[in-house]
């Protein structure tokens, strides 16, 4: 950003909930000074009075009206489940031309759960910064999270084009590659890239916890050989994902279906014994990786020593 | 190790193939003057070539009963596959009180395929190293792969006393723990922590490969969701793992079965629009993540700027 004056500007942004991505925004906005204002809207005081002590806001309420009332953008940073009841609570305080943007890891929903309750002079860009850890809650954020990532707008050509190029800016600011991609296009993407390996995750740890405690004692202990990198994306946020699976059922249980037809051949090729059928398809997932590195995806995010 | 001698010495020790475990071992060796006399035997000329550049052996040879000649230990580094054909070939040429260990993922079999073929007076000492990455080969090996990990022996009561100290000290060295445990029980446990996951990655990974064109671009693409582990899981070494899920038949496809059951009831609870289900599901995970990070296996190996 250097010393010129920022790439985007807003004069108040809203934060509808602000847990490990809107919080890493918010320190975004705040290092970089993008607004005048933030105002962060949380459902309980002690998250609200996390906000204020991290100095991530302005100010806070747990009255949505309050906080959107007067802002030219409002970034829903909620679970993909309170996204219809936040909207009801704060739809009447919407500003004229106020931009309304979300972090969501399913897009279609938005439209209905968002869209169908906002003015008609609100313009809505969902957003997805495909970004995160395993880490929620304000305090695990951090202003490099975005860094290198891709973010998916999905205006679906309902927006106004101004409104869709300021959020595109505020990513672009945050370090990522904005990607404007069909809503529902977006989900099927997301569905195999993000949600089946968070499904199986779970599922597999799970698997895991409910085996004999002879057994159950030794996994974390030899977890090196595989099983960590899955308890670490089994360790995300609950509600997030319980969210995720019911706001994107439809195309995660089409690549569910994929997937199952592809283990059940593996589980044949290895009762039967099958060598080369295993060895075929161990190869060639290589190629797959060698996709991840060139798109410079590889590395999973860190904070800093101290943000 | 500092100034002291070694904690453990040997005249002379063979490596049967030499790969990332391998060729790892063989820098904690040469590192820690452990050996008189490194000796390598693998199949091509052209890996045997790259461990005289690397330093990492005083003498090569294609033929394994030359290089095992006048041993006091042999480390088979081959993969499981290649166990029964490499211990014909070498058994004939150990010298009496000769020590033969492995570091195979798979346990039980090597009683089978090595032991039965090996002179009285030898003694085999299984081991697992529970520590890797998804590189390949004697370059991609680091000498501070085994730090902090635990390394797997499973004499079953057959071996020696003296023996089994001498491979555990060996692994000790390495920066390891050592464990002693029965190898039926070794193969479910990694069954579930490591043979599972793989198969798993592999599959996922394949599934996204045999998706329309135009999904496939984007799926390495917006990796960062929680794709991008498993495509690194699915990079490890196609032969290696070829022989672990024949070889541990019956341990995978039981941990299998119990996956798909519980997956099974995933899919349901998203069609049926469980929420309170999938929430349960995905809190209680998050213990087993705890127990990883106890026990300090939560990092994953990475190699040193310049070995």
């Amino acid at each position: 950003m250097g010393d010129s004056k920022p790439a985007v500007h807003f004069e108040r942004i809203a934060f509808i909930g602000i847990g490990l991505i809107g919080s890493s925004l918010a320190r975004v906005i705040r290092r970089q000074g993008l607004a005048d204002h933030i105002a962060v809207n949380a459902r309980s005081h002690e998250t609200l009075d996390t906000v204020m002590e991290l100095g991530l806001a302005d100010s806070v309420s747990t009255d949505a009206r309050e906080v959107v009332s007067g802002a030219d953008l409002v970034m829903v940073c909620a679970p993909l489940g309170a996204y219809a009841s936040v909207t009801k609570a704060m739809a009447p305080a919407l500003r004229e031309g106020c931009i309304v943007s979300d972090v969501g890891s399913v897009k279609e929903v938005v439209f209905h759960d968002i869209g169908s309750q906002l003015p008609a002079d609100v313009h809505l860009v969902p957003g997805h910064p495909v970004a995160g850890t395993e880490h929620s809650g304000p305090e695990a954020g951090f202003a490099e999270l975005f860094q290198g990532r891709f973010c998916i707008l999905t205006p679906n050509g309902q927006a106004d084009d101004a409104a869709v190029q300021k959020v595109s800016d505020l990513w672009t600011a945050a370090g990522s590659t904005v990607e404007i991609m069909d809503a529902k296009h977006h989900d099927q993407v997301l569905a195999i890239t993000s949600h089946l390996p968070h499904l199986i995750a779970y599922t597999i740890v799970d698997t895991a916890t409910e085996l004999e405690d002879t057994l159950k004692g030794e996994v974390a202990k030899y977890s090196a050989g595989g099983f960590r990198d899955f308890t670490r994306i089994a360790a995300s946020d609950p509600t997030m994902w319980r969210d995720v699976f019911l706001t994107n059922r439809d195309a995660v249980l089409d690549v569910l279906g994929r997937f199952t037809e592809d283990l059940t051949a593996l589980q044949r090729a290895i009762r039967r014994g099958q060598g080369e059928k295993l060895y075929d398809v161990f190869e060639r997932t290589r190629e797959i990786r060698r996709g991840v590195i060139e798109h410079g995806q590889e590395v999973p995010p860190a904070p800093p020593e101290k943000d």
